[in-house]
């Protein structure tokens, strides 16, 4: 007899006479001659009720089938008397699978988030961490869905990479060599000639310049993979290891850019809010009431546009007294951000046209000597969850800013190179998958939208 | 004027009046009073034949598109009257946007692989490497559909992890501590609770302990993600690095998981011949004459399966003198694979229940005290594509192989939990993605697979 999932029983169409199920108990309440049963299997938020009379095959020998307990089930799906649930299973036989004596840490009540983390691998048992992490997925196949459906090609950027285009001190080491006795070279200092990949290695934080070698060759790519950053930050939105989102594409300028990060994101909240309406309800009803009328308006409005120099006007005419004071050529800080999109707009705003100090080597100088063609979108409750670029495609140019920002050339000539043979206007993006899950969630910690989350001082599991 | 990939126009129903195509020329063969470019955009296989006469605007400035250029042509889409293509543009305006000089690497000649290796950078703006490379995006996307629409969920497990259960030998590790200072604890070691984790961290050799701590909550996973692995191998079918794809499912014992591996396997295969017909028939023909029907084979016929101890009788019964002795309780080594592949059955071949001993702690026991139930699918070319097995879901028994193995059960609480609270049979596999697009390309060096692979020695880009 084949297992069925839940998911899809409740979804039947009609009585189904003779159907097996298996999961896991999550309640059980006894009465004198029946008992009733939750079974979740994790294929959907809703538990199936069970019913199991003394007549059912194994009732006897039932005590031990408690919260937690694995359980297998045969018998018919019928219409369900009590309300909430349109199907209950009358159970012909049940069988314990698997026992969870009383130190089980999931019995029936409310525990907090914290604590779960500390048994990540059972949180996921839960209404709130399944729902999750369904969602986790079904969003991460709505954004390949979105660009291959676009005919972007998705490459693997490297993971382990000899780059350090963003500064040593953010970066974690990768090695093999014996730290208590490493190689020394004839100076004294340690030989990484000598480890493994006859170099210093790193994790990755970022895959935009490998990719950008493949939008010039493929024309539309985008990267999907776990991206680190080694800083101490103790935040509620910080991890060191998460996955990004990059897309890129050849012959694009700042303004198809913008068009496609705008597209993007409403498609595949849009797609979310379609494929997980079920577990999309628990977070709208449970976890934050404003959350199912933000994702609409997202959806369905234009992202307001503002260049930097005019989002820094709209500050300084807010009256606003910001922690961190306004002026052209600061970076924009959350209460800023929060303010244009929270109070200002009241929608999510795409910022353009940064001042060239504030940003990386690689962005594309503007005629106004001043700004560079960046963009960053900015959504309500979350801030910045999208940052992109022009890139610049001059030679020339791009040669003087690695000068100016101290990268060298010799060390990034397969990156000039693409400047040197057919250069390209091209343009791309990063977005923060777990920035977005929490968007769409209201899941306020990152800690607790990622299945093992590594933060400073934490890598258990 | 939007730009229009290729791919499409050569999928075109009718002529179409006016067109902007924008890519890289190929080749440029000079008339009289014409020219024809040869245009590949990356979206498909095809160039794009573009004919340029004396009344083509920008035909006068046009000297320096030359092979290695981007190009901006607007014209119009015709029969052409060449072989070997349906559609022509005529020119109406042809831009250079980029020039390449003469020190471009990729003129109009053949290279080896191994010097394209040098300039992976530049490879994918090959016909070989492009193909490659598509088919490496559309696979990924196979993988995804295929369990997506089997309901799995997608699970991205941790990428830093503090387990080491397949011996540190293999590991990368992963540190912030100053190398030349490390911080000492008392006893003059080094003081890994001072690392940025707060422990001793590596690279993942794989996301299966993790999971399973999924498949025991939601029922049916997958995860599809990078794995490392610093053994000092120089072999064609080893990377340091490469991605792998992990289902799990709960409720499944060794034979499902099987008939899942099976399907898996022709499933995203049919798929790729389907969506990727015109890059394959490169691969069929001129990298592998036996390709095609090879691939046509594995997908229509179903796999054979025989235990550990059939196949040794197979191969002591074959007669012939294998490098390797061959006996009950030795490794299958990849010249065993591939006779039982390639000479005996001629079709991928499942062998099960291998000998305990040459398995790990968490291969499920089989009653006959000799054996675990584990599988390894082999494929003719390749040797081993998939490993599995079912998990040892009995707690008493996991506990006494994790002795058995040195494994610490108070590192592993969380992994021996899951036996502890509704433990259920459960069973998974795992399958090396580069491994599979090696199978299905015909490519044999793991390096020309993966855009800028990781092996001893090697790091850059």
């Amino acid at each position: 007899m084949k297992r069925l999932l839940i998911a899809d029983l409740m979804r039947s169409q009609g009585e189904l006479d003779s159907v097996l199920i298996q999961g896991w108990v999550r309640t059980r309440r006894d009465s004198k001659t029946f008992f009733f049963l939750e079974v979740n299997d994790g294929s959907c938020l809703k538990s199936m009720q069970v019913v199991v009379t003394e007549k059912a095959e194994g009732y006897g020998t039932s005590k031990s089938i408690t919260t937690g307990a694995s359980v297998s089930v045969k018998g018919r799906l019928v219409p369900s008397q009590g309300k909430g649930q349109m199907w209950e299973i009358q159970a012909d036989s049940v069988e314990l699978v698997g026992e969870a004596d009383e130190s089980f840490p999931l019995q029936k009540k409310r525990h907090s988030n914290e604590y779960l983390r500390e048994i990540a691998h059972l949180r996921p048992r839960t209404n709130l961490f399944g729902a999750i992490f369904r969602i986790r997925s079904k969003l991460a196949y709505a954004i390949h869905s979105f660009f291959q459906e676009k005919q972007f090609f998705y490459v693997h950027t490297p993971i382990v990479t000899a780059s350090d285009c963003e500064g040593a001190g953010e970066l974690f080491r990768v090695s093999t060599l014996d730290p208590k006795n490493p190689p020394l070279d004839e100076e004294g200092n340690i030989d990484y000639k000598e480890d493994f990949f006859g170099r210093s290695t790193y994790l990755t934080v970022s895959g935009q310049l490998e990719g950008e070698t493949y939008a010039t060759a493929l024309g539309n790519i985008y990267t999907f993979g776990p991206t680190f950053r080694a800083e101490n930050s103790h935040t509620s939105r910080h991890a060191s290891e998460f996955w990004m989102v990059e897309p890129e594409m050849a012959f694009c300028d700042l303004a198809a850019d913008m068009d496609l990060a705008e597209e993007f994101v409403k498609s595949v909240i849009s797609q979310v809010m379609e494929s997980c309406s079920d577990d999309l309800a628990l977070f709208f009803n449970f976890v934050d009431k404003e959350l199912k009328e933000r994702l609409e308006f997202v959806i369905s409005r234009p992202f307001k546009r503002v260049s930097y120099t005019e989002a820094v006007d709209i500050l300084l005419a807010s009256g606003k007294d910001f922690d961190n004071k306004v002026e052209w050529g600061v970076n924009l800080q959350s209460e800023h951000e929060r303010y244009l999109t929270e109070e200002h707009f009241k929608c999510p705003v795409t910022v353009y046209d940064y001042p060239k100090e504030l940003k990386p080597f690689y962005m594309r100088a503007n005629d106004d000597g001043k700004t560079v063609a960046a963009m960053d979108v900015l959504v309500p409750g979350i801030g910045e969850i999208v940052g992109g670029s022009q890139r610049e495609e001059r030679l020339e140019l791009l040669k003087a800013n690695m000068a100016a920002h101290g990268i060298s050339e010799k060390d990034y000539w397969w990156y000039v190179d693409l400047r040197r043979y057919g250069t390209v206007p091209h343009a791309g993006f990063g977005l923060g998958f777990e920035r977005l899950l929490m968007f769409i969630t209201g899941v306020a910690n990152i800690r607790d939208v990622i299945p093992y989350p590594r933060v400073p001082g934490h890598a258990e599991f």
